[in-house]
């Protein structure tokens, strides 16, 4: 998955706290994986208020990684998500990095919006690559986890999403992981969302999916996935309240350095290629399929 | 299982923080199992640094639930855990109550002694009832967690283990579950040592182990159980060390009010009686196998 086909768009869903000052290996694999072109790359900050201070620090770095066209995208209200000829240039664009900041917020900005859709299409048509750090990464898939305060037993309990950006449809996302204990909380989102695969992914380390050919993950931690579509679950009465009983969830484990291929193949960086389980397998092409995307777009007047 | 069969021991594990003053549910549900007899039941306070006060409180709570002979054990060292004539008064008695404080303390004093043969040998030989709350739960099994300071990576970093009670062979127990988020330890605990079923237990909340007949889950809160028996591992190589990459943990979430039996049969306290997934019933079967117990006794001379 090093040689890149030029029509795959790729998504690189970052944990946070990436490294954008030493090696940077997290965004360097992202500035890898920009297709060869003229165009700008650009960098979102409609997630932050302190979108100088991030637009500097990813500018920086871009820049010391070698990308000569890099742009900021200060969007700060609906009007200008919905500008036809900025949503064109981003159409035309590399690709898209997401700072952090809030998701909410992110969606509040841009969420149906000419923009929102020019990424996606960007992504799906001209095999742009679109990054998400932190609160970037939350809103990349069509389902956002909307934890509110921290819950004690997040597990169990219902937990609110939103709705995402859209460019896996069948995920929800959470970030920090390891750093934050949260995987209590993503098993609470997949255990009252089945259809859902939870995403749980580590600080300086990102999911990469290369759309239609598998998955990676890159950088100096781990990505959690919780797939609860073949668990069994019901309702028993506790005390004054019903709580959920969940058998045969799946849980896997996948650190950095490895790519997990559609074609059901592993390739460490050692020299070691082994076949993947069929769960671990039919997981990585339902998150890497071609139409795990949403395709609709917006009708502007 | 509310009617019990004499000969069946039963281990009552608590996650710790039970109430001891109001309801009481966890603890009178330990007394209900609690053998007839005119033998007392013993307050074990090995694990402490403040043993009056852990037995004021215990033997109040009790005595509340109704039981009229409650001695304290305060085990201060190995001696008084090998004296036989006590060794021989814990093997007669009703069952032994463990309380919180420190794992590594109670083993310390009790590890490979009379006392606790004696205990074990009540539990097999004489269907007493025995109980442990947070390190006294931590204590149950034949391994034990032996955390050190908290790690961000617990799910992929090697956790120590040390020889536990031996009430279960092929299990490792953590408690405090959701309260001080653990999952990720537990799921460390199991990744690298996959014969050992993961056992996650609530704040006041118990797992009962019915020894042969099936487990019960009582309480408020839920227990978790980490099968990492089907699941497949490799090391790669991250940066300057190995992780663990894992695929197909089973993870199982069980609330209180339920029974699993070893016939696979669940009964909620509600009306609905549902057979339970194959995975979850096998481990079942295995956590209350009679033979999942350490029969092997210390010979003194």
């Amino acid at each position: 998955m090093t040689k890149e086909s030029p029509q795959g768009g790729r998504l690189v869903i970052v944990g946070g706290a990436e490294d954008r000052e030493n090696g940077k290996s997290v965004l360097r694999r992202f500035v890898e994986l920009l297709p060869a072109s003229q165009a700008p790359l650009f960098v979102l900050t409609a997630a932050t208020q302190e979108p100088q201070a991030h637009w500097q620090t990813y500018s920086k770095a871009f820049g010391e990684l070698g990308v000569e066209h890099c742009e900021p995208l200060h969007i700060e209200g609906r009007e200008q998500a919905n500008d036809r000829e900025l949503a064109d240039r981003v159409l035309e664009s590399r690709g898209v990095y997401m700072t952090g900041g809030d998701q909410k917020r992110l969606l509040a900005r841009l969420g149906g919006s000419l923009l929102c859709d020019a990424m996606r299409r960007a992504y799906v048509e001209r095999g742009a690559c679109i990054g998400g750090t932190s609160a970037g990464a939350s809103a990349v898939s069509a389902y956002m986890l909307d934890p509110g305060p921290p819950q004690v037993h997040a597990e169990r309990d219902e937990i609110s999403l939103r709705a995402g950006l859209g460019f896996l449809l069948d995920v929800v996302i959470d970030q920090h992981f390891s750093e934050r204990q949260r995987l209590g909380r993503l098993l609470g989102a997949v255990a009252h969302n089945p259809k859902l695969i939870g995403i749980g992914i580590d600080e300086d380390t990102a999911l990469v999916v290369h759309r239609g050919h598998g998955c990676e993950v890159t950088g100096s931690g781990a990505v959690t996935l919780i797939d609860g579509r073949a668990m069994n679950s019901s309702f028993v009465r506790a005390g004054e309240r019903e709580v959920a009983q969940l058998s045969d969830v799946g849980l896997h484990l996948l650190p950095a350095c490895v790519s997990y291929r559609a074609d059901g193949r592993i390739e460490p960086a050692e020299d070691e290629v082994r076949p993947m389980s069929a769960r671990l397998h039919e997981l990585v092409r339902q998150l890497c399929s071609a139409s795990n995307v949403d395709e609709s777009y917006v009708e502007l007047g």
